[in-house]
């Protein structure tokens, strides 16, 4: 939790003047604490919450095996530690309206900027699973889409509606249509999917979607595309969804891998951050400060309270 | 959750027989279920459930800013994700020994194999900050022993007493008296801890020990004495303490940093596991098998569950 | 958290033999860990954990508007109060059959001895509200059920099948249908529920029920029929519902409106129990034998902690 | 979860004002959200969080057994259940001043107008257990006093210091020193608070009062006062401290009972409020109209969505 800031900065404005930028923006994926805390070090101006990264990170399969107040857990963590928007995956909504309206209001309570929620049924599916998943009724959708808007407590709040028609193999047509509809049932954005290793599809669906609602993408299969190609498109928002994730486990593999065969920390230890290092991420200074400001001072202290040095 | 074992292994009478062998055995650090999985894989034969750890990765200090049943829920996750023996860094047990005997029936209850509690005040601090931290008042800390001791439900759970009397620079004399009593009282193990950069003290207790308690050690600070220094001195465990974290910590700098720079994946993403390989980490095969069985064939299926297919 | 027994009593095999009985046995509604003691300490053998008596108390609808997870923390805090059978109103099993089946995983962890599953959607709507509420599908049900027995982790743990066609006037040879389609997926008992104020549907399906599973029923609307008649049909167990709920309803609207009258305790206060009482109920001797045992003695006690005294 | 507001009244300034008034205003206790929803609908203009309700209600004892997160999780359910301010017991603030102003922040984000904190040790003893329970050290306390009131997120939040010097055995002059020192410290007001069945000594403590700190009782043992008392001594709060909790013990102890005996619900239901006034007081009505509004009509309804009708 970060003490410094008395209030919140207003992230959700934030992130919707992001939303309304003529130029690209970029949210990073975390899915704990410490990998929020890292993206916002790093200088990117917001963070994905990503579900396929929160279900991993927890051991849990991305099916909705997390309940919803699970996830709610782990991202009010994330927003504790940080200052810059989130973005919070929230799947389909963990069940219809009524959940998808309740996740709102206590994602505005734990000062999240917006959530995205999808065109497909409880429990979900990763999109990278089979073919044609089947949808959400559009009619059904777009209710819940009203739902969660009207019952935003944050007026800056945004809901981002993603359309998985083209993953499901129902076409560049109905993709576009069920946009239009959940534009106009109140999504303040469109996330438009695809896993294909091109960007055809993306860059096909931006080239006709007319409707003002900024549009967002999640090129984890087509990334080898260069940013320009989605700048020119007029992207608003380019999301990298997962790596965060997946270069922990990298990490961590190979941390295990040297120490399990070598019965040392030599070789490792050397390319890691210090214990104090760490420290400093989470601001133990202010922990310091703060001892020195509500604790009493040695020499009056018949205190029991641990007192913490201003030494490491 | 792993859904193959319909019954837990018994991981407490596993690490029980760990710490009774002649030789050394290892715990590799993890601080959520994925980390959990990586080391399990790796082919650590235990998990130490790391404080610091677990609240650096929430993004929280490591003064019990977590509650304990906030760390309770992310031990579970790491229970539920792995099957090889958990033992839990408690802390100071979470205040008087009725908390500490609380969170011990629910360690049981998680299928974890021990726990480890530290003879400091609640709310404690970590052991590399400051000099002269606090010690538990002996007795109390002895009680405490013995009420975790007469909660376990599982009767191969261990308690391991962590003395913390050589950090705080009481002296080799207390650090002795301090175990011998712990022992005593019922600990299973005695974890002795140093923050020296050399390994003398450690390896002068572990000299003068004589009480039959195993011995366990943390050689973070010390982390350049080899292993075989341990062996000659008859440690029991060593504990990797906090190196996934750590490790995690600078792959995903390093990702975050590469991609803010150079607004791409490439260059990234070949270094990393794919989508594919973190559902097979996760089991995605078992729940495509499971669809199988429990989920009509879509011929029949009026049903309105989505139905995953055998394919990525 | 009861701290006397050492060990779970096998609730799970206890309630196994209570349906197995050739007589009617009782559960009696609970909905916190105080309602919980009170029904074991009036002498019923079972607890039923209600779904709208578990939402009302939190202050929810009965739409799956508390999250699984927040459900399973409240029925672990029954759990941890009492030592009889808890049986688990597990609605529609929160989603599809991975999602019941983790849930079933997690009551068995948490020492319930039994879940209901009812065959409706998610999020279901309470069985008074409306009518023709839609069913689940049949074979997506029997799938679950399946899952539900292969995942259980306590042999003797059971599944009760709850059927919905009489309450969705699908009548009653879907009724009957169901319910052994339901008996031959694994469900260990049937309950037949019913909306109307007479009996007569639930004794025509007694009377037609050939299958060897035992009967459950929850009289809640046709509560004016005599257990005899119960007996009589071969019921094998009875809940009463949700009476622990509505009592402490109107129990403490009466204070309310009292204290809110005449701002006065006067009147109030010698109809209650008295906090010792309630210590009593809570066992809080436990707690100052534990302190006598655990706790250095004052004269040897340089300790920090509050020693409570056993005098109240 | 109270769907009609899109936001909250703020109710912290509800309650500044409350403590501001000349006259006595009164609080009752609540445990959870439906107590605080008929507190709410019974006219009170506040409610009362007790520690002591909350940790019974929850089966465990009021020594800290439930983790602060497990109490923030009850008042978060009891804040979006109602609309009037409510007042935290927070005990202790959960061990030092950091993990009381964690505490603070985590209220303000929940819609908790108040918090009441009490200079004893961690973990805490119910006030009505033993004699001479220890107190806080002066400086610590005042110390986490002006932590909790540093880390308010909302300018309207109140901390109440509660003085337990009296009951402690302290006598008057210490009781005075404290309550003094605590409002320089920054509490918002002062809880004084006694064990003796004469409210002589409250009623003393009020009188050699100076300062603007306005003064709140809990008169659970002088209950006999009348509020006459309280008023002409200028106390700005009564709070009504566990009656709910009691009087729903009582009540569900004779629903037990009598079903118990009579095996019948005949004679208990005509008393209890009915299914359908359950419903109405969670607002069951707002639910259907946002069906009405949210969810397709049935004859485009191809959705899968349970739908609830318009009636009970």
């Amino acid at each position: 939790m970060i003490m410094r800031a008395n209030t919140d900065s207003n992230r959700s404005a934030i992130f919707r003047a992001m939303l309304a930028r003529p130029t690209t923006s970029f949210l990073m994926e975390a899915h704990n604490g410490l990998s929020a805390i890292i993206v916002q070090q790093e200088g990117f101006e917001g963070i994905w919450a990503s579900g396929l990264s929160i279900a991993t990170s927890l051991g849990l399969r991305d099916c909705n095996e997390a309940s919803w107040t699970q996830v709610l857990d782990i991202v009010e963590y994330m927003a504790d530690a940080t200052t810059v928007p989130i973005v919070v995956d929230g799947d389909t909504g963990y069940g219809n309206f009524n959940n998808a309206r309740m996740l709102v209001r206590k994602l505005c309570q734990r000062n999240i900027a917006a959530v995205c929620i999808e065109d497909k049924q409880f429990p979900k599916s990763n999109s990278f699973i089979g073919d044609g998943q089947e949808l959400a009724d559009l009619g059904e959708f777009c209710g819940k889409i009203a739902a969660c808007k009207d019952s935003q407590t944050n007026s800056n709040f945004s809901v981002i509606a993603r359309v998985e028609a083209l993953i499901a193999g129902r076409g560049m047509s109905e993709a576009l249509d069920r946009a239009h509809a959940y534009g106009e049932a109140g999504a303040d954005a469109i996330l438009i999917h695809s896993k294909k290793s091109e960007p055809d599809e993306i860059l096909e669906f931006a080239r006709l979607w007319k409707q003002e609602r900024p549009l967002v993408i999640v090129p984890t299969m087509y990334y080898r595309t260069p940013v320009e190609s989605f700048r020119d498109a007029g992207i608003s928002l380019v999301i990298w969804a997962n790596h965060n994730m997946r270069a922990s486990i990298a990490a961590m593999r190979k941390t295990c891998r040297h120490i399990a065969t070598t019965q040392s920390l030599v070789g490792i230890e050397e390319g890691l951050p210090s214990v104090k290092d760490v420290f400093n991420m989470l601001d133990y200074e202010e922990l310091y400060a703060a001892e020195h400001r509500y604790l009493p001072a040695p020499e009056d202290n018949n205190s029991t309270t641990t007192a913490l040095k201003l030494a490491v």
